[in-house]
């Protein structure tokens, strides 16, 4: 069985009162949820905890780690950073959520600097797929919509997708490229945009279904 | 220097005095105009002329040859798409715009149905650069504006593009991946979507721009 | 279940006496038999059987196509081809072996010739990995060796691969993209190299092993 | 003019009297008296000089740089890696030669190990161009031939190149992706593996031919 650890920064739901109204328990155990009823086998860790959530016996048993970070990269550890790089060249699939884009460990990957435009607004969101018959997007139609989230616009300093599978408009006259998939080693990484934490993203089913579709895709061949 | 022919199914500007006002002596007029002030040699070429335009003599002298088609895609001879297919293989570039998505020449050398969805409304368009510092967007800022367009929109049947160098948003909601770069044997290939026949697109600096940058991008590297 | 339907043009096995002594029920059969063992649903068809082996039941309910020819490309017909290419862009997976490479298909699917450097020896071939990790490999070492092949080499006119998995070195001095991913449409697309009809090649157990992992992975996501 | 800066570790060619033999100025006076003919504004810069050779003056003002290094990776200062870095995403070329794929730069650009097989022998080396048409191989055949070469061999750990440009074989039973091209950010990266400094293959012309045609592609499209 495939096994999922969602990391959570988990600095906004214990600060803020609105982000704590949606998320209660934190995003990560929102993710648990909607994860574990497609049958992983789901653990969550946070950056306060013991080691930063990902000690070595939880890291090197982990065969998806789930991440979303935002107020705290810095605080991040270059020993951690440097021991989730191996095990994603080892063969740790690594799902970027949201503005984890901005992290130590995502830029690493990517080799450049990872910056994007951004508004914090409440604009309309649609990913349109541009890969139809991938498995990320199984079960989704032509398009996502999320009625409000923060915006991230172009250019968004990535090398070029492997595959691009979604495209995001925006109200506001913006696009991005919402969901990319990068094999680095072994590792399969795959990048999707959604989930500022004042919004309620991470409880829409679909949104909830590419990540558990992007589990599947990341997981190593073996398992 | 290089030898650039224009091609136009030139149709709609004979028959729709609205296309006529914008373009009397057709599209393929507008662009060489823009394109010689740029230093390159050019020709125009017709789908009405002998030999549709493109005799032996012209095509194997033809460095890079740029395409627009749209209501008589199939009065295309098979013969011309096959002389046309093994000239870019061999290594003359290819600019294949706007509804030249759907000619025979661009399906064949795809290898896919190149079917997308659309509307002829008058959307904004916008057409964010998501590879700055590529030679196509040379003198190019975030993005280029387009008043009034017809839409296109993803799901654009297409193999994922060797590099993406524009996405577009549409004010109705739509995005669409709009300069697109591809190799077939030792040619270059660029599909520009803009320039629906009734809005006066060919006429806008940075369109014309970008077609020039792409003329460079796409001529063989011998020349 | 994934369903396989196995194709052989299945010419060489009947009139040449050295093929029949490696494949007397054909290489379709042999193939057949090493892949059902690992647990897929298996049908062939050949190209002298009614409706060239694949009439509409057939290929609507096929969900990874295997493809061998060689002698009769130019005999299959222009409706079949036309009908295969429509299913893979509709999600149906598609293996092309080997010869496959110049079959109307293939070359329709790429929008290239296909063409490549050959000679008929019996150079030793190593298929090098070059993509650990990859589902195609699972179970693979650093490379494959098979004791006596045909030589093919580059230039391979082919798109580039959207991953190249493996690349072939032979005795006499050649390399070759023996291993090629690609995407068309919804349909996933791998071509690999090995299998002249003259040596033993389908016998071989990792030859086996990759095939049965490229119909999984080519198989569409909802399987 | 473009503006080349040619870096060299330059240690080998001061401590070994063989390789002193080859290369009595130090490989990058070898290269930059090639380049020059080719009309290029050429500097040369060492890893022992001040500022490690590239005080900020001299890489703000270098349009592609190439680097060269092998036994002292790891005395290349974080800064300098550092503002290489920046350089690059901000529209420098750079140029990766042979034993620069451990590199600290190389391995920030890619996101991974970098890491190969090897042998120090004296293989015989074929450079099979795998992408005809691309300006790098421009006025090259179907291969370039080195007599003796040390054999680097896959799985080299590297992202899946944007363009492979050249695969190796050699002697011993090992293939290689030998010229790999990337962008991050606005730059152009291009890994050439040729060049093992106990060999004289910086005296090739066509080794030559491929560096110069590697800067003219790498060099920032304004220039």
């Amino acid at each position: 069985m495939t096994q999922v650890t969602i990391w959570n920064e988990f600095r906004h739901e214990r600060t803020d009162p609105h982000v704590a109204a949606l998320y209660p328990h934190g995003m990560h155990a929102t993710l648990a949820e909607g994860l574990a009823r497609t049958g992983l086998a789901i653990r969550t860790a946070t950056l306060d905890e013991a080691e930063q959530g990902l000690p070595e016996t939880v890291l090197t048993t982990t065969d998806v780690l789930i991440w979303w970070g935002h107020l705290a990269h810095d605080e991040v550890s270059d020993a951690l950073v440097e021991h989730v790089h191996q095990r994603v060249l080892d063969g740790m699939g690594l799902i970027v959520l949201h503005s984890g884009h901005y992290s130590k460990i995502f830029r690493r990957l990517m080799g450049t600097n990872c910056s994007l435009q951004w508004r914090e607004a409440d604009d309309r969101e649609r990913l349109w797929v541009t890969a139809p018959g991938h498995p990320i997007v199984e079960g989704i139609g032509a398009y996502i919509e999320i009625e409000r989230e923060e915006m991230y616009g172009e250019y968004f300093d990535i090398p070029q997708p492997e595959t691009l599978v979604f495209v995001s408009w925006f109200t506001g006259g913006e696009v991005f490229r919402s969901g990319c998939c990068y094999t680095r080693g072994q590792g399969r990484i795959f990048y999707f945009r959604p989930g500022h934490e004042s919004f309620p993203t991470y409880h829409h089913p679909e949104v909830q279904r590419v990540i558990a579709n992007a589990v599947r895709w990341a997981a190593p061949a073996t398992k």
